[in-house]
């Protein structure tokens, strides 16, 4: 492997000093591109997109070309491994995910299965492996999964679902299945994004988007629980450094002190909590992620610059920033905005170092 | 008017000794009940039923009638006042309200009005005088408006949004713009809510339901201001007794003290928030109206009981809180859970008085 070249996220990651804050656009491969559109239209379903290994380099790369971004991350799906259990995964137009099998009993739960890595889910390392190779040391590779919780909200529900009734209704009567569903989920996910470390992924983040429609202590218990056993679970060295773990909980601001106990490097903060706040609770543990509104880039350039001023002025001096959006980039974006928001990062952050 | 025989209510929303935790549930009028089915069936259209004073106050009535409630809340819609001023509203199947003359630009918004009480939303007014006279004095009835900023989400996209991605594009790029939207639209609660009053509201209620997606110091500037206007410009007496109002901001536990600052006497809780907390926070200052997920519902009337219990015992002894869920009650609820939720607060809550 080639030595790496670019490492300021690594070392923000790690609270080590950098030279200036280090920016990411999570979904930053996406739709908002005209040339993730064009290379999507060929490839078939999006599911045969992710499972194409040159393809899934391809869009990997392609915000890389634009934009003076310090990390890439893999393009996939958080439900690769509900796939790989073999739930019959689709993706509905206007729907999102749909599973043909979801997962209501008890029996239902007792046929999952950890996927085996080298199988199942292989071309998802071989994607990783060779987008760590056509990186060619550039800037680091972001391995990541869904959480347990997550991932088991479709897998229950079947679909997307606003009011999560049945996954609740499970949890309110059955909690032992849920459980045992989470558990599976958890020992899949420590295989699964080992063997991205393995494959080459130089720091993992686990994404939590819907631990935020839980009260706390269901948090606890249903969603954060299982993220700390991953975080347990997995291998925290590649190529002779630390892979930092990124651990993100959309609408989670109200847990941050419980998030930051879990062992993760970083949380990944949304925007509604402010940035220097998040820092005063939990800065002397993890580094932080985030936080800008990911609609302010439907402003103009102007205002974005300006936004991000205010978002480093917030976090103020020293490492330990990783500047990003607080979800993921909408697909109606201008690409110069998003260009816009990362050269603004690039230009105004290094006096705080 | 006929003597008010409970007024648990309104004496826990202004922190006063009662016998036992009032409750009532958001949306208790509503799709859940068979009864409000059929009446809606033959109202003609969702809007149609608001306008019609007997109809409205038939379904106002309806969960009074099969359980120990201790509150009404009038029946109607948030969006009335957009309404009013000729926005062109129309309620889509599976699509939510949609607005065919959205407001985009300072020249549409300088022609938004304060629609007049008497004749624009009379129908308002006499659907409160005849559910207060035909309460009889046997609960308190409550008033409601939408918060400024959740109306103009509507009024500015024109429907329901995943992003807010119009709305935060003016709000970042034509403020004022905003700012007069909003402005028009606070004067417009202000003349709503005491119209209402004087009909014969005696509590009122503002649902921020959109609050939660902006940033702390957005949330501020452009919600939370304007509900604090509201609440400086209504009259706070009915019969001789103070009128208590209710902010509830949908997302907004991590904002609890700025809303308790606004002069409100209580905070309505969604269920992030432990309610023990809550009181520690801001208990002082206002009463507290929350917090049991609606997602419950769906589980066993005994798992019902056992939250209800948890969160009783969370808020602790003492006076200050008016048992409710978090949000609405979704319509897919068996209307015998929501029986259990209510029986089990007036069944076990007396000890903490």
């Amino acid at each position: 492997m080639s030595a790496l070249q670019n490492d300021r996220f690594l070392r923000a990651l790690l609270r080590q000093p950098v030279d200036r804050t280090p920016v990411w656009m999570m979904r930053q491969a996406g739709r908002y591109l005209p040339e993730y559109k064009a290379t999507r239209k060929h490839a078939g379903s999006f599911m045969d997109l992710c499972r194409n290994k040159e393809l899934a380099c391809e869009v990997t790369l392609q915000p890389l070309e634009r934009f003076p971004l310090d990390a890439a991350i893999l393009f996939s799906d958080i439900l690769t491994i509900p796939d790989a259990m073999g739930l019959g995964l689709r993706f509905e137009t206007g729907e999102g995910p749909v599973f043909d099998k979801p997962i209501r009993s008890l029996a239902d739960a007792k046929k999952l299965f950890v996927p085996d890595m080298g199988t199942d889910l292989s071309y998802v390392m071989d994607a990783v492996s060779t987008i760590r190779q056509n990186l060619n040391g550039q800037v680091p590779l972001i391995g990541f999964s869904g959480s347990p919780w997550t991932l088991a909200t479709y897998m229950v529900e079947g679909r997307s679902s606003k009011t999560y009734s049945i996954i609740k209704a499970m949890m309110y009567d059955q909690p032992a299945t849920l459980h045992h569903i989470l558990d599976v989920l958890a020992n899949s996910t420590i295989d699964y994004l080992n063997a991205q470390i393995e494959s080459g992924a130089q720091a993992v983040q686990i994404f939590d988007t819907w631990g935020g429609v839980l009260t706390p202590r269901d948090y606890k218990e249903f969603s954060l629980n299982y993220m700390a056993k991953i975080i347990a679970g997995l291998t925290r060295e590649n190529d002779g450094r630390k892979v930092p773990v990124i651990l993100f909980t959309k609408s989670g601001g109200q847990w941050l002190e419980d998030m930051a106990a879990t062992g993760c490097d970083a949380l990944g903060l949304d925007w509604t909590t402010d940035i220097n706040d998040a820092r005063a609770r939990v800065g002397d543990k993890v580094a932080l992620q985030g936080n800008m509104d990911p609609s302010i880039l439907y402003a103009s350039p102007e205002r974005i610059r300006q936004e991000v001023a205010i978002i480093l002025e917030k976090f103020g001096k020293g490492t330990g920033h990783i500047f990003n959006l607080g979800h993921g980039i909408h697909p109606e974006v201008n690409p110069e905005h998003a260009g816009e928001f990362i050269r603004a990062v690039t230009e105004l952050s290094g006096k705080y170092h």
